[in-house]
């Protein structure tokens, strides 16, 4: 049993650090952050095993903060641990108490939310937008599985953020895979921004909740030392999920905190000294003799992972050849294959040739054709049924832990996670959305099932450049065929962060040779002219085909480029039309 | 107790038409349709307060098909009664059988997934995009309550789609809000498309979650005639929103159907006779002696709506009498005011002139500004928590009832609810979405709080045009002061279908007086100048106006254009410019 004077110490140590970064920076939130004090604190200086030398040691255990706004007591604990930080360990550095007044300034690594990319390793995504850090832990800890690491991941959730539907689709997901190596922690302060809390998030209810949704419950107080020792103590011998409703204080040991709504307020300068005596007194009241100094965590066990291929290295077999490895060969007599097909082969190949490569699908595989893969490599394809957002957040978890991840559905199903895809894009994650049934062509089933601003949505983060500054944040592709579609697939593998592969849902004839050319920006002429030029993508690249054809008996020559990606190389683009028009 | 055999009978009266029709079309899912034979024959015959020659009547009692996909048995259903279809009372007619063959036929009202924008008024809102009927039974619910109408709602849902986290997002919504008007049927035929439902949407798991989420919970066998009924009779009287959780058969009533997997799938042809007759055997079985006609609903009972203003007659007040009336005068004196807190003065306001205008919020309504309407409103506010996907669908039921709805959050996670908002769209919903904290203005919170490709994707909607063929399916807008912040939103009551409008959080000096101009499409001139033109909108414009006197000290004559709107009218923004440059 650790001592209970030193873990209202040491919440108390956090606590003036929350107040004199939030204070110094001007703005945050002190109250939320404060009622994490002894849970962050016990999590971080006594129950996790991680190396503050080391944060990306892959045996680390890890705290996902899904309640980004609090994260000032994080960072308060790293800086009493001296942890490292920085983008890269060529940057490493520890973080000191000094650095804690740079909070939420333009160049300091202590982003106003959790944000590994801008030099916070000790977290694995950008958290704050709330409700996905439930599904980041499950993508890293399935990963950890499969590594055969013993690592566990505790996430802290708040009451309110866990009104969130997808809290409950990534409590579902975990259940089904079983992921005892996950603890989720509630912060039940009762108090949300704008008012209460709901009672339908009250403690007794979020523990009657996750009782039914199966998990193993622990209600306590979240700030009494004991309570939490015992609550995790078991942590890790439990037979279902981990979860802990812990009920607390927002603004937890300074009571000028605790008055009216401090939601996302920091106390200004001159209630800082009152507010520093506030948690002086917390301490005298609660624990007066206590003195130390800040605890070293205990150490991960040592590890090794599986090294893996570099993608851009490995030799693919031809389109051909894959075809006919997944038994689809009888499509390659008929000459059509639908792109959703040619995208199913590739992303089998994939599984085949690079062991970091795993796909998830929500209840739609066998149409997104994800399930070629899945019948090839069951153990590294996740079902997330209907449940989109758990799904693009499990992904981005997966890339935090070493995995390509393609995240598969209808591309109309895929904007449910467009939030999660926005944070997942602000950790850089390696993440492939690959949407089947793009635009019109399913037109029976209706504009329910079409995805139609998807490519304005996604084209707008094609125009931003990534952190090399040359390469732009996602890749949007779009193949007009199945050779096309499973030469970008493989691409996908080789280009790092976000791309977005749109598919289609009918059979179309191969344009494509094993020798087509394929490159991020590409264009390939299909047809000459010099009257005018088509320029499409996709299933328009055949109706492109067919309008020059028909225009070709009229005696005009027209050209046919195939614009497969988003940005577009102007230049090339140029140069194309210039030639095709000779 | 109504008869057994009869509602057997009913039951394969629709199964017959749903193959047939299912049949016909070549595509659609008779399966899921199946299994809901004797719910959909129990409610739409025997159970439901309508009128099938006017499904606009706002007393009838509604049904919501949140598994769009099985809306086959609806439409057989409704053809039994020969139920008004049409996009308006002008184009009324009745649905035959006959009707039933063009299902998913580009012309027909029969859409593959329910949709009223295509004529079929029996629905409020297009499904198909799964897990957003119980949100919309929501904003439907709240409308009745508020109306003083006795009107019942009925959601279908399925068991997969139960995964969906936005289910229960709207089951904490309904008890919060104590709508006993609505009653969830969970439809647990325990399989899904590409496999069986897991058992974490099993009926006894189903049932245990909705009892932990404070609903009064049945489960009963769906193809029982005696306990649907038994499980639907107290309906009304209950004291916690009821849901039905019914274990079924998907196929019900084909064997064919019943083996290996046909989701998704019609019979062909040369097996719909060998599907009529196993339906024949089965009523064989269970009521060998049923015969009848079809029953005629129960009447609802007569109600009258309160009839609300046109919002294009009212007279509204000046922004500056309507500032000093909601407390903020203290503003004016400075000259500067956000644009998120004009347009709260501008929603509150409109509270005042139009009853029928409601407004919904994320627990950031102190953010968001829409506070200033819920102080003054508060039974027209609906506090959704954070839960934006709820909150969005929710948005669109209440439009379906006739209601102007504003949906508030930050832009960022309004994110989270596009595919509920594409869903809206469909539907032609009156929904006006307000994101604030738009940009990149909110930089020390960091990226997870900043709305950014949102223009991107709305942007795509305002270059589709709606039905009038001339409007686009939404306008966007963003105000650069809190007078067009304004202004613009009493244009957004008075335009119908979606439109967007990012404000943002600092306070800016005010740009306009009371007499400027500001309609859909238009710009402003702020200043002139014949050397360049600087065309921003929003915040961008105070930094627009800087650089252009900046570069007056250059003597650059430069002139700053307000592209408050978008779709931008291209002919008056020529027309200005050559007017600013002389």
């Amino acid at each position: 049993m650790a001592d209970a004077a030193e873990l209202h110490r040491l919440a108390v140590e956090l606590g003036k650090r929350i107040v004199r970064m939030t204070t110094a920076a001007g703005s945050g939130h002190p109250s939320s952050a404060l009622s994490l004090a002894h849970i962050t604190a016990h999590l971080v200086f006594h129950k996790m095993r991680h190396d503050p030398a080391d944060p990306w040691n892959p045996a680390n255990d890890r705290l996902i903060l899904s309640e980004g706004h609090a994260v000032p007591v994080v960072y308060a604990a790293w800086a009493m641990l001296g942890g490292v930080v920085g983008r890269s360990r060529r940057e490493a550095r520890r973080l000191t108490d000094e650095d804690l007044l740079t909070l939420r300034a333009c160049d300091s690594v202590l982003d106003g939310h959790p944000n590994p990319a801008e030099g916070f390793p000790f977290f694995d995504a950008a958290t704050g937008s709330l409700g996905q850090g439930l599904s980041v832990a499950a993508g890293l800890a399935l990963a950890a599985r499969d590594d055969g690491l013993d690592r566990r991941f505790y996430v802290l959730i708040g009451d309110g953020e866990s009104r969130e539907g997808q809290i409950w689709e990534a409590a579902d997901f975990i259940v089904d895979h079983q992921l005892t190596n996950i603890c989720a922690i509630f912060n039940a302060n009762g108090q949300g921004q704008a008012g209460l809390v709901s009672p339908q998030q009250a403690a007794e209810r979020l523990a009657g909740k996750l009782e039914a949704f199966g998990w193993q419950v622990v209600t306590i107080d979240g700030h009494d030392p004991q309570q939490i020792e015992q609550a995790l103590a078991a942590f890790g011998e439990n037979e279902r999920p981990l979860a802990v409703v812990a009920r607390t204080i927002k603004g937890w040991g300074v009571e000028l905190l605790q008055q009216g709504n401090w939601h996302g307020k920091p106390l200004s300068a001159d209630k800082l000294d009152e507010a520093l005596a506030s948690l002086d007194r917390t301490l005298a009241q609660l624990a007066p003799n206590a003195s130390g100094s800040t605890p070293a965590p205990p150490k991960p066990a040592p590890a090794t992972l599986r090294s893996a291929p570099d993608p851009r290295e490995v030799a693919w077999p031809s389109f051909r050849e894959a075809v006919e490895a997944a038994g689809l060969g009888a499509a390659l007599e008929k000459g059509k294959l639908a792109t959703r097909r040619g995208y199913g082969v590739a992303l089998r190949t994939a599984g085949d040739l690079l062991p970091q490569v795993v796909a998830l699908d929500g209840d739609v595989s066998n149409s997104t054709m994800a399930d070629l893969f899945a019948k090839a490599h069951p153990q590294r394809f996740y079902e997330c049924k209907i449940a989109e957002q758990n799904m693009i957040s499990a992904a981005a978890g997966l890339s935090a832990a070493g995995r390509i991840a393609f995240a598969n559905s209808f591309a109309k199903f895929l904007a449910r996670g467009y939030d999660q895809l926005e944070m997942a894009v602000i950790s850089r994650a390696n993440i492939k959305l690959v949407g089947s049934h793009a635009g019109v062509s399913l037109a029976a089933d209706g504009p329910s099932q079409m995805g139609l601003p998807d490519v304005a949505y996604f084209r707008s983060y094609t125009t931003v450049r990534a952190d090399d500054r040359t390469s732009p944040l996602c890749w949007l592709f779009q193949p007009a065929d199945a050779v096309a579609a499973y030469r970008l697939t493989r691409l996908m593998t080789q280009l790092p962060g976000l791309c977005y592969m749109r598919t289609h849902r009918p059979d179309v004839p191969l344009l494509y040779d094993d020798e087509a050319e394929f490159r991020p920006g590409g264009l390939n002429v299909l047809r000459n002219g010099e009257d005018a030029a088509l320029i499409a993508s996709g299933y328009m690249v055949h109706v492109a085909l067919r309008a020059a054809a028909l225009l070709a008996r009229q005696n005009l020559r027209v050209a046919v480029l195939d614009a497969y990606s988003l940005p577009i190389d102007a230049e090339r683009l140029l140069e194309l039309l210039t030639r095709s028009a000779t």
